[in-house]
């Protein structure tokens, strides 16, 4: 990059050193904790002992492919809007992904599978391990443009651990129902990543206002995100639900949330537009808003006209956040919410919480039959009534917002750091800072030269 | 945009509301009529019954996902091809399709799954819906550019009626065979499209022909739809058809089909083009007719020589349809055809529909044996001959023809009601008639600015 | 193209008749030999003898759809890098894997399932064919840019016969194991075409060098492609291995390989970056590498640590190949490697073949159980001791590397035949050259137009 400083070998350094440290730091917590489940251990698993149709893995796997293909191509893509950051939004999704899968297999499986000493893993450590990259990609969303990768990682560290913490105290301690993750997913990541960012706050961020729009083309290539999200957002929601009747409604709910998210969203953003135009960021966006919306109450009784009828508040709100909420958000709040993720994150999964409350209270032996025992247990079991189970949902949302909240203003403090590489003012959104674009973005770069060219000057 | 006079209130206000009207008319419908079915209603659905094993959920559920994706990534993709209408193509396709998969579960429930007042719905409903919407997106492909958002939700609105009442009559009225939908989703949505195309006629549509081509960038987009098209047709396929053999020959079938009308394709358009070159167009789509062309007969002992030689004249078909029939058709029979989708979903849906005539002419018992139950149950009840079967599935495709063409005649007079909102002809193909795009394609356009700017002028 | 010389009619009648010839003659064998198995034929499947849930379709159908999506997007975009070559790397990977696919059903199944003189295909056949289609499109990647289409098919039609007999030497012959083809796909591939490249080698390549690199946004349509090769990767090495445990496993497996190959390669490519940038074509490619590492051993008692282990050394090996090896494999070895395939196939798959070989020598009854006769039967029925099955493995790669070198070489013999139709040195890398690109990549090409300047120059 021309005329561009160095940077000191210690800035330049962070990044590989601390990639090295973390995966080797991970590795040997994998050799010494870490074991094949009996479902993954040839010695443990018999064939005769279950047939292959009683193997769960059938039942889950095409959902975590899924799964794993939305947070991947999904959040990758969505992400790739920005005209000079695309490099970054991609690969830094992988980057940041690919820790969090590994350090969040570690401290779910404290947390959850911990047993005589060892963690075991199978196909539900891949499915939480991708849940949990999904919240801290969500966060990643908030601060997008404004970050150098070695934060990121570092955001990531804090974040997988707060995310487990929380998901353990809401699922194993509270008894909180939340299979699609209105609560721990969404609405933890989005608000752990806004109070992550009004930490980060920067006034002269008007700098690089002019690289924060999108182009033609990179508007296109963040529909592949979005489409990606819309399609597989039934299997995100239901990975993990009751096998049969359970996995079975969670999927059809969300396929239903989204159709009228979609709906909601092209009639408020024609709306809202100048002269009736529709607005690219609120079709990317705010349609994926019903997925969100029935993150813990797919699983539920909530009739394929509760589907519809959430999904398409959540399109609204989500619209009418990205046009009048999200300017206001950053002049009066000072979060600056690069991707919008509290218009497309943060109130629908409020929302989704709050409707899971109100279908717990509405939860009854005749409405869920034999089927209560596996999506209210506890109700089930008669240890709670329906208006408990109603409260605990409440309390986990606000569990939830406190985790996230403290969570973010300690990774904004960790990220503040001094020493650590930060993109100045004027270069954020901008993929030169962190990765190697000769010249300008439509320049003829040539592989060959660009090592030979490196070999000369080094 | 710069100099454009702005719309009036009506025009302006037709999108939002229709939207807001169809969302509300069809979540009512579903308050007062849908209901869980028995196999995703906690009550009504007992594990101990049947395992999971047994639950057709598990069956039909990855196929489902795979035909999600070629509908919206597929589809959505293919149409991107115009340099100045990727928002649009892919924007319009979540709008019809959104729609089209909650009115087709109505239209289609009430025709199929109407009991004791009520529509059941699971997992064939998804797969049927966004089957209907397949058939909308293909009509959207013979009219994309030149119709509005309001425009398409209305043709969308008629024609999943149509192709339901369609559909209704081939297969349990004349007991046709059509699992692929050779005849009800491809030619019904072909020609409902083409007619409409017709009746839409511009004879100054050369004003817009300076946009109506691909740049190298959309070109490329527009192959990862085909790519999803080629890759998840054996699931298109096969998503309906009887489980177990039935399935798994359709898939096969399907994927040499495929196959074969990709060596076809490049043969073809190798040959005719301007000194043997490729050319983009014809690989884009005509590689996808033989998934077409097997649609009905993929689930039938096609052999597997069979799924080649049909793929391979689909594929050539195609390919001379795009070079020499598409401008005969615009030419002599005023028939503007964007996407061609007669090649690529009229004449492969017919030589379908064909061929799905010779393989029930040739049915034996012999060649299917037990299967035969699965594949034509009125031949192995004894309720029909071969000959008989043979002649209602030449029978069907003449009702299609006649429900496309006179669904696409009506449906291009309702598109043609003066009040309604269209692109002019000198603005055909360009997202900014519909969308907000800051000046010219390459610019750099700024979020926040354009919410401040939209602000100042408001 | 404005400006370059007509090829003669034989030079542009090369690649439709080789289609045709293909094409026609595959159609021929397909219809004497191909008949369905006795899980796809109607009246060999009786539903009443087995219930669906034990019918092996259903267990590998959706790891089919991923290895089918995997190689299609995957390969065909991750090799769109290039700046003017978009349309020949989708649109070849398209042609070679369509007659791939169909030619290795046949030299598989003489080879494998040849019985009472037919084939009998089905699920299983569908994924070895696409498996030996990677093959094909990873050699492809080693000569990308410098062969016509018509050399690219003969290429194939060589490649997909030695791919088929070194398989069958590996597996059935020496009794080797290697179910996600770290070895047989590749090593194979990977040397298969460097080899080939080697004996192609252009001198005056310098001319097409201003071509040999990437822009923007065609960075960007790679990383579609290496997203879905990392995300269905599990399903790529799992889709034939043993159902239950042994399938479970290896996805798991391959899941953290991957993960680590990905820090690995982002703290490589930040450490030898200029001023501690990361490189996009590291990022694109060698985050892969810990897929390709594990293939042989993903399968076996590998252990979640020995998976990050592999993953990470994969991941700096491949990154550290594409810094320092590849000029030196260019400028010492007379390499052409356009994609870099001895990166990310070649080094990475002989290391998995090293793996392979030292988890076969540690193999225990002890550590396998009952799953020692899905992994190891030979050692579990006592006819080898694991040292023996290790030496073996060790042989295996001999073979594979043998089988490649020497079907490389005299791939490139027939390629170089003087009548094949090549682009000269000064077009390599060159979409016009094979497509109709209408004047530069940014020319607003009409397609109607095209059609009408067609018929006037003729």
């Amino acid at each position: 990059m021309a005329g561009s400083p160095s940077r000191s070998a210690s800035r330049r350094l962070q990044l590989p050193l601390l990639c090295l440290f973390l995966q080797g730091a991970t590795t040997v917590l994998f050799a010494v904790f870490v074991r094949y489940d009996h479902e993954t251990d040839a010695s443990l698993w018999h064939r005769g002992n279950h047939s292959n149709a009683e193997n769960e893995f059938y039942f889950r796997y095409p959902s975590f492919q899924d799964v794993h293909a939305m947070v991947f191509v999904g959040f990758g893509f969505l992400m790739v809007f920005l005209q000079r950051y695309g490099f970054s939004s991609v690969g830094f999704t992988f980057l940041l992904a690919a820790f969090a899968l590994q350090w969040s297999t570690l401290v779910q499986g404290f947390l959850h599978s911990f047993d005589s000493g060892h963690i075991h893993v199978g196909m539900e450590s891949m499915i939480n391990a991708d849940f949990c990259a999904g919240a801290v990609l969500i966060s990643f969303g908030a601060v997008l443009g404004k970050t150098g990768p070695a934060q990121l990682l570092l955001m990531a560290l804090l974040e997988v651990v707060l995310f487990g913490v929380n998901e353990f105290v809401l699922l194993n301690l509270l008894g909180v129902r939340d299979s699609g993750g209105s609560m721990t997913i969404h609405t933890f990541g989005a608000y752990f990543g806004l109070v992550l960012s009004r930490v980060l706050y920067r006034p002269q961020l008007e700098k690089s206002r002019h690289r924060q729009g999108s182009v033609y083309h990179s508007d296109l290539f963040a529909m592949i995100g979005t489409i990606f999200l819309w399609i597989f957002w039934p299997s995100f929601n239901s990975a993990l639900t009751a096998l049969g009747a359970g996995q079975h409604r969670t999927a059809l709910n969300t396929y239903y949330s989204l159709a009228a998210s979609t709906l909601g969203t092209f009639a408020l953003s024609a709306l809202v537009g100048e002269d009736g135009r529709l607005d690219m960021v609120h079709i990317q966006n705010a349609v994926l808003a019903g997925g969100v919306v029935v993150g813990t109450s797919s699983e539920m009784m909530l009739t394929p006209f509760g589907a519809l009828a959430a999904g398409f508040l959540a399109g609204t709100v989500s619209t009418l956040g990205y046009k009048f909420f999200t300017p206001i958000l950053e002049l009066k709040f000072k979060v600056q919410d690069t991707c919008g993720v509290h218009n497309l994150h943060g109130m629908p999964g409020v929302l989704g919480a709050l409707l899971g409350v109100l279908m717990a209270r509405l939860a009854t032996h005749e409405a869920y039959g034999d089927g209560l025992e596996s999506v209210f247990p506890l109700i089930a079991k008669g240890q709670r009534s329906a208006t408990s189970q109603a409260m605990h949902q409440l309390f986990g949302l606000f569990v939830t917002l406190l985790f996230a909240s403290v969570g973010g203003a300690l990774g904004g403090l960790l990220l503040k750091l001094p020493f650590l590489d930060s993109p100045p003012d004027s270069q954020c959104y901008e993929d030169q800072v962190h990765w190697e674009v000769l010249g300008e973005h439509e320049d003829k770069a040539q592989r060959p030269l660009r090592m030979e060219e490196a070999d000369t000057q080094a």
